[in-house]
Parts: structure tokens; sequence; C-alpha cells
């Protein structure tokens, strides 16, 4: 099926922002610039939303400069939306396709938005509306299936390894016991990249706690109490969505009246209360007077000037992977294969299909958490490390020889 | 009194660690290397606290490499420490000066620490013990009397400049209310820098909050629904020492067992507590469902990798600084005139009294808020957009014409 049809074409941005979803943006705008089967390309202003609406703005005639500009600015440049479109909405937004012979659709998101690319795609098939429909990869959780790594990741990766490097030197400062309390809903892969800014051998984060393995109050306030004895002080970093050993998420056991998004989705992010809640519990628990607890909150996704270059070169890439395959397939998601490996970093992009990506999620393998749940392993370092781009190095004085 | 004494010196880092402090540190160093009168160079590991057990390295042992490696990492590389001395402190402390022959105290941090200085710098005086005694400035509040502004705050300042950047398009990409909360105890100086990085007509901060006005919860939350009901969304910057109209700060209103250090300073941060309690009220106040709250936390002060070119050129040079003067004169702190103007930004150091620095506190200048309260003038920009020496540029297209 070589060659597109010729008609217009229209590209949103769903779900949470990240540092480089702008670069993917960009790929597709670049890409359908060089093939004259797209006659059009309407930028969705809010994702699905505003297709729905028709709050099209006019991506052809953007200029090299602008584009460039979009390009570095962290968060959806065209506006973004948490809406799951059902088939009322669906049937909506074929009859804004129908009147604007739409016939391309490019989504930029994670997997809630492969699954509504997907619901459109087989929509299309059902009513028999010749479209192209696909998916581009975009999360900082990383928790998309098929894809070795997810766009976006890496740069949230950095901004956290970054963020732990500062605080473990504060914690060095000023000792004390210190909690991170980082974005994950289900998978650990952010948090786990608390640990890839350590340089020393008692650098922190000491203890870092993630999704995939449950966790007792009383077997993390041992932990805590077990480093704290030998070092004096203690950095823990630890996923929003981290659960009890009963499976239910702490999060969920703290709050009265937990908010849900249309994914259902609960909202853990813009809340201090899982890390204030602890940081209770290991001051009267343990009789630490020095307990901080910091939830990082929307700025691991948005910071302005703190990126990947790996990043942001793979998430252009997949932007413009996407318009190269649907002149070539009716639909799918753009996957990442890594290629090279270890200083020598190189990736492939690759076709998936999107019922292989759309609502179903990765958490992290068991090589990557040690035995006893409490930290991660060097394999993960291995496999997050080359994503970053580089991270600064630091230099502490304070355990050198004493005179 | 040209040419101080042959004798050993001692540097030591207090309070809040900064992005440059270690800056400060190593123009010390560089500085002391220069000058035969110091015999050796004593660091001393966690401030005062270091030199009253004797925890001391040789700073005059570091390799070039070592020194700026040390200063490009954020924190205290010798350790902080929040100890005030009193009377029998210092006498051990003295008991440590005189078996060492240390005849030059060189302190960097912020009012507390210069006041430690004079403490220590009068009862030399009143013991007849020759001692040179220097506060070098260093917070990331800017609220140091005398000097045109702080080094750290410049940093600091870019930090929460760049965090504003990318939340405020976080904000547009997923409208709703946002609310992040600041470090600055009694000065609005960090808060105000949300206003930094604002490039179009309706960026936030929407609303700014700082303690030098005092904002019942009524008028913030009129405030809110003005900007939400015309926006359709609200970033609001709020300062974690804010008050009342009856000035008790809201954090203090809030917390049951408020914790105090040894300075009396309640404990702000670290913990989600106001930003919660916020995103509550304005939740069950304004009818609004989507309100998030975000604390920045230590972020502020430590991040790796982001600072001020400008902040850690002064905070360098205000370390060498320091020992020159220690030179010529018996005691002081260094202070900052800003020289130049606007893109010429240039700046001079001169020397002033400890005690026209210690213990006091600077506030906002009235010129920098707006009548209403609510918000940060141009003034502002004018006085603190040099010191960050450059933020990034964002691009948005969600507000482009339709097609």
């Amino acid at each position: 099926m070589a060659g597109g049809p010729k008609a217009n074409a229209v590209v949103g941005q769903s779900g949470g922002p990240t540092a480089v979803i702008n670069e993917s943006l960009v790929g597709v705008i670049e890409e359908a610039n060089k093939h004259p089967e797209v006659e059009n390309l309407y930028g969705a202003v809010h994702a699905v939303a505003g297709i729905e609406k028709e709050q099209f703005i006019d991506l052809k005639k953007l200029s090299g400069e602008t584009l460039e500009a979009v390009a570095i600015s962290p968060c959806a440049a065209l506006g973004s939306s948490r809406d799951k479109p059902d088939a009322e909405y669906c049937a909506r937004i074929f009859e804004v396709f129908k009147k604007r012979n739409i016939r391309y659709f490019f989504y930029i998101g994670g997997n809630d938005s492969a699954n509504t690319a997907n619901i459109i795609n087989n929509m299309a098939t059902e009513t028999g509306y010749e479209l192209r429909a696909f998916h581009i990869p975009k999360t900082i959780d990383n928790d998309l299936l098929v894809t070795d790594h997810c766009p976006g990741y890496a740069s949230a990766a950095k901004f956290v390894a970054c963020a732990l490097m500062g605080d473990d030197l504060d914690n060095r400062s000023l000792p004390g016991v210190k909690i991170d309390v980082i974005m994950g809903r289900h998978a650990g892969f952010l948090t786990a990249a608390s640990v890839l800014g350590r340089q020393r051998e008692d650098d922190g984060p000491h203890l870092v706690y993630v999704p995939e393995k449950g966790v007792s109050l009383d077997k993390l306030l041992g932990d805590v109490e077990a480093v704290y004895r030998k070092l004096g002080r203690c950095v823990i970093a630890k996923s929003e969505g981290i659960t009890d050993t009963d499976g239910v998420t702490w999060a969920q056991k703290l709050v009265k009246e937990p908010e849900f998004d249309d994914h259902g989705n609960i909202q853990l992010s813009g809340t201090g209360s899982l890390a204030d809640f602890l940081a209770a519990k290991i001051k009267t628990g343990l009789g630490v007077k020095r307990v901080r607890a910091d939830t990082f909150g929307y700025l691991q996704r948005s910071f302005a000037g703190v990126r990947s270059t790996i990043d942001a070169a793979e998430a252009r890439a997949c932007g413009r992977e996407a318009v190269r395959l649907a002149m070539e397939h009716t639909s799918g998601s753009v996957a990442i294969k890594r290629t090279g490996s270890g200083g020598d970093y190189r990736f492939e992009l690759f076709r998936t299909e999107l019922a292989d990506v759309a609502e179903k999620t990765k958490s992290m393998p068991d090589e990557f958490i040690n035995a006893d749940g409490n930290g991660i392993t060097e394999a993960f370092v291995e496999y997050a490390m080359p994503l970053t781009g580089g991270l600064p190095e630091t230099h502490y004085l304070g355990n050198y020889p004493r005179i």
C-alpha cells in the first residue's frame, strides 16, 4: 500500500506534558511538509477536544524559526486533553474528519492516547472511512509496551537525577531524613532514575521504593532506621504510586475523597499528603528530629531548560517517522529499538500495532529492582544512563581526611 | 592596618545551601593561596560545629581541578550547620582558635551567620584575642541588608523562573488552578522571581503573594475566581511565609506542633500542608475541579545544573574579596554594589560592618509589589532580571488564529 491518499491531516498532543513532546510535534510538521499527499496539516488545540470543536490552527504556515522555538519549549504547544472519547464522541470526530477531508490522524501521547487512536482507527475501519491513524509515543512514566523506552522519559529522568544529586548534597550539608516523592503511578522507571546521579559510595538516595514492589510501613521504617544509624542521614526516593503489601496504594489509603480522571486514574501529583504522612511517621516512629519531605510534582515533566539531548532527538525522530509510516501503512504506533550499547548509544524506529500499545502498561523488570525491594540495580543504570545525555558531576569535601 | 598577622585561617559554610555557596568557598581558597600571611587554611566541616569539634580539612592541598569541581557543585561542600553559638559555645571555639593559632575567620552564610561572626568577633575584641572575622553573604532569600542582592539568590531565582515557565505552559496544556509554594520566610524576593519568565500577556503566574503583604483567604479566593473566570485557568505563586491580615503566618495557623530551629525559625519547607490547604479551599470554595498544588521545597536551593553565571561569578568574587579585606581590616561583611544598568550589568564589592548585617532582615520594597498586593511590578523585573544571566524562551501555539 505505497503512497497515502491526497488529503488533510490532523495532529494532536494528549495527556500529561513532557519536556520534548513539542519535538515530536515539530517532527510531524517537518515531515508532513515534505509529502505533497498531506495538503493541510491541522493542529488540534487541546487534542480530541479541539477536533470535536474544530479548534484547528494551520501548522503548514509556521516558519522554521518558529518551529525550532516550539521544539525546545516544554509542554504541549497545542494544548492537551485527558478526554477519553466514547462512541458518540468518536462519531462527532468523524463528522469533522469528513467535513474537512481529514484522512491522516497523528496522536502524540501515552497508552491512553494510543487507545484513543485505536478506537478512532477501528471506527474508521468499521464505517469504511479511509483513515491512517498513528500514535507517537510520549510519557515520562516510560510505561509503554513494545518500545525500548518512551520519548519524554529521559528528560524527566535527568530532572529527577539532578534533583536528587542536589538534594543528597543538601542532606549531607544539613543531615536528617529526606523523602522525595516522584511521579509514577504503576511504573517505577522515573523514581529509579533518582539513582543515576550517585557518584560516591554513600551518595543517596539510600532507599528507593517503586510501585512494582509493595512495602509495608514497618518495613520502610526499619529500612530508614538502618540507614540512619549507619550514615547519620537518609535520603529516600519513593514513587507516588507505591502500594502497601496488600496492593492498595498508600495514596488511596490516605485521602478521604480521591479524585479520578476520565481514564479512572486517581490523582497522585499536585498534593503533598503522601510525603507529609511519611515524614510524620518517621519523626514519631524513629524519633528523628529533622525529617523533610518534598513532592516533586509537575516540575518533573515541565521544567524549562532541563532536557536530554538524546530524548529530544528521539522525540523529533518519532514524529517524523509517524508521517513516513502513514505513507505506507494504515495505522500503527512508533517504537524505539536500542542499537549499539553503553557510550555508543544509537537507536532505530519501527512500527508496531496500535492494539499492542493501547491501554497496556509496562512495569520495571525484576532485574531493575534489588532483592530487598528497597533499591535499584546496576542493570537499570546501564539501561537508563545512556538516555540522559550526561549528568553534571559534583564534588564533596566533608569526607576528606581531617587535619 | 595594612597586612594581616601571619597565622592560620578557618572557613565555614553555614545555614541553608545554595547553588553557588561553593563558589564563595573556592574564592576564599584561591585568594588565601596568594597571601603568605595565611599559613594553613582549615575547612570547618559542618561550620561552627566542626570548629568546636576540630573537624578540619586542609584546603591548601586541593588541586585547581578539584577546586573547579567543588565550585560548580551545589550545596555546602564542607557541610553546614544551623547551630547558633552562645557564650559557652563561643568559648570552646576560642580554645580551638588559640590551640591552632587561627586568627582569620571566614564565614559564608545569611544574617544568622553574620550574627555568629559578629558574636565571635566581639568576644575576640573583649578578650583581646587578635582575630579577623569576615562574613561572606549567601542566601536564596536575598534578605540581607546593605548589599544590593545576595549570592545564591539569582540561581534560585532562575530555578523558580524556569519552574514557573514550564508550569504555566503545563497549566495551558491542561487548564485548571495551580498553586506553587516557594521559599521565603519573611522576604518575597524568591517568590517574586516567579514572574521573570513571563513572555506572553496572559502568561502566569497570574497572582503572586509575598510575606510583605498579608492576605486573607477570602481576598485570595476572590482573586483566583476573577482570573479563572477571565482565562479559564490560574497559576498562583505564593511564599511559604505568607501571613494572614493579622500578621500570623498561614503555616503557623495550619500546623499543630510547629518545629523551630535554633534561631527560632519555624519549619516551612519540606512539607506540603500549606499548598494542600489552599488547594482544598479553592476546590470547595470556588467549585473548580482541577486544582493542583506543588511545594518547590529544597530543589530551589540545591538542584544540580541550574544556576546563574552572574551569580556564580559574584559568589566567587565575594569569597576572594573577604580574604583581601582581611589583610586590611579586622572585621566586616562583603556587600555588592550594582554599577552599569540593564543589559550592561556590572558590580563592585565593598566592606560593611558585621553589625549592619547580623540578624537583620531586608524585605521587598513597596515599589516591587503591586497596589492590590497580589502581583509583582516591572521595577522588580528590572532589578532581578539582569542577575539571572538569561532565561530560556518558549513558544505556545494554542492561541494562534483558528482555521
